[in-house]
């Protein structure tokens, strides 16, 4: 049995791609509504719960996580009893936008600039170091475009302290801060990989992604017009990552590209929104191969099956019928309650070329926003 | 909510593909082990059992079966107060031979000849109109080969009486038997289809079919070197029985070919196991699409991405890392426990042309084998 930390879609689309294995599942997660409660067993309970805990380790054989802001003790904790995939010191490191950053340039692999920022004082002097504009986050419990502000000009840093620090009076400030240099790119991509625990490593197509209001809405696969030496770029760093942390499972890298250069924004530890398209348009999902990486199976296979792409459903879902009467369209709903701003599914849309792929994802776009 | 009756292998595959779908299941079956009941609610009881049959449909949108040996009897006590797809009378003309085979024939589709059998004297005189070789079977409660008898030469009637009518004394022989004069034939291919509550039909690519032990052990799709006839006609066959029963669902037709005739033989009113492969080899699946079908929703495509083949994985699982290792292999595991004889997952493979799937079909065997 798996047990994976983690209750929510995530946790789900393992789920579905691991019954075929002949594997069984046990979530364990805070959360009232858990999107996985109908389809595996579901402890809910608070992470630092120590009975909980122990009623969840009993019996796994290995331990995953769909969620990367799990306490690191926690999963420290579970791996002196059972194995657990990907490796804490990935989770440490992505949890914390300095860590991550810094980790990212000991490797070679160019970031925005950043200065870490602790004190109002520590700001006006970061500020003048990576210029304007810029952005302030906290260092940790960002996602989904949480915990940040923008600097726009040299005025606007009085303001942004105020929001940042007065918003989350939480252990996010208390761990502090971090400035960020604008970074002005092309477009965002994404690199999703594989590596075993042999070291054995697969990696699907870079992917261009679209957000807006924080949250990714559209991904295209394989990222079009993409310049020849990108992909090859991407995989060199994303090998450099992977083989730092001896990681075992799916990590997922956001770039950004301007020209021929790459950029590192965030990673990733666990399967990731811009790799949804892989459950019908790879040879092999990224949950499917999560999965085969934590139980030492061969990896799968990632070449795309044609041109694809996927859209998030945001908010409200789109009439069912519509969205399948869509060629080739394929529709994922998580079982969550609807609400403004809530991802709670998504479709994916395969094709032979991406300008068909363009045309279903306008005939999307319009369900989407009505 | 989704109500499925039999919680085997195939109500597992069915609610894998209905979660993405926002869909929830509950099963009911007298099995102990059921494949579904790590995924998915599960009542155990036998079909007869009332207050089961209350609990079961308690709140459910439609329902659907999973095994064609559903006493029709509950499913018509059920089809008055919710949707029970496919309709009743399929699953009434499929449960009994000498019923399905006339039932083809006022359709106009050729058959093997046969004549009822209830007596020893009626047994002689079938078998002069037949001729030999033949086959006795029971009319009710077969699959997978079992119910049935050869009879390869006159002299070999009475064994054949004494073999089927001696070992299953039971409903199944109470309800007469049925002899069907042999039919040579090149090879199986089946024909899964679905209709839609709307009228609207989907046809998967004809599939070979090889069977041992009563038991099928290989599909192949499309079915190689097909006559270019042959697949419109099997969609004729496939039509008529589906608007004849005025039927919603997945339907899967057996027919022997010879030359270029299409001879059919039996036909199961579910999802099949000579469709299997359609969870990674087709644009849809057989699984979704049927729920599609019962949910009134749009059928999806049903074109075959390059070519596929199936094999069962019958008594004792192969190592899954080996299987895995093939090129294009995708493993379905059941969760039942082995035991010789039994279907217990299957493997399907997918590449682009036929001669690599035969190599990769080669290999597996292998691992079937030993």
């Amino acid at each position: 049995m798996i047990g994976v930390l983690g209750a929510g879609q995530l946790g789900r689309m393992l789920a579905l791609a691991g019954y075929p294995l002949g594997q069984r599942f046990r979530f364990l997660d805070p959360a009232h509504e858990a999107p996985v409660k109908d389809l595996a067993e579901f402890l809910r309970a608070d992470f630092s719960d120590a009975d909980a805990l122990g009623r969840f380790a009993s019996g796994l054989e290995v331990v995953t996580y769909e969620f990367e802001n799990v306490p690191v003790e926690v999963v420290r904790k579970l791996a002196r009893h059972v194995p657990v995939y990907p490796p804490p010191a990935a989770l440490e490191a992505s949890q914390d936008r300095l860590a991550e950053k810094t980790f990212f340039q000991q490797l070679g692999i160019p970031t925005a600039p950043f200065v870490p920022v602790r004190t109002r004082t520590d700001l006006d002097g970061a500020l003048s170091e990576v210029g304007c504009p810029a952005i302030l986050k906290t260092r940790r419990m960002g996602y989904d475009g949480k915990g940040q502000c923008p600097i726009r000009e040299p005025a606007g840093v009085e303001q942004a302290w105020q929001t940042l620090t007065k918003s989350r009076k939480d252990a996010a400030i208390d761990a502090g801060l971090v400035l960020e240099g604008f970074v002005r790119f092309d477009r965002e991509l994404s690199q999703i990989a594989v590596r075993g625990p042999d070291g054995s490593m697969v990696f699907y197509p870079l992917v261009e992604n679209h957000h807006a209001e924080g949250l990714l809405r559209l991904s295209l696969a394989p990222a079009p017009d993409l310049p020849p030496t990108l992909e090859s770029l991407a995989r060199a760093h994303a090998t450099r990552v992977l083989e730092a942390l001896a990681y075992v499972g799916v990590l997922a890298i956001e770039f950004f590209q301007r020209g021929e250069q790459l950029i590192a924004n965030e990673m990733a530890p666990r399967v990731h929104n811009s790799g949804h398209w892989t459950i019908e348009g790879a040879q092999t999902s990224q949950f499917e191969n999560h999965l085969r990486a934590i139980l030492r199976l061969p990896l799968g296979a990632a070449e795309v099956r044609g041109s694809c792409a996927m859209l998030n459903i945001i908010g409200e879902a789109p009439a069912t019928p519509k969205v399948l009467a869509v060629p080739g369209a394929y529709l994922h709903l998580y079982g969550k309650k609807p609400r403004p701003g809530r991802k709670i599914g998504h479709i994916t849309l395969c094709a032979t070329t991406m300008s068909e792929v363009y045309e279903s994802v306008e005939r999307l776009r319009q369900l989407l926003t009505t």
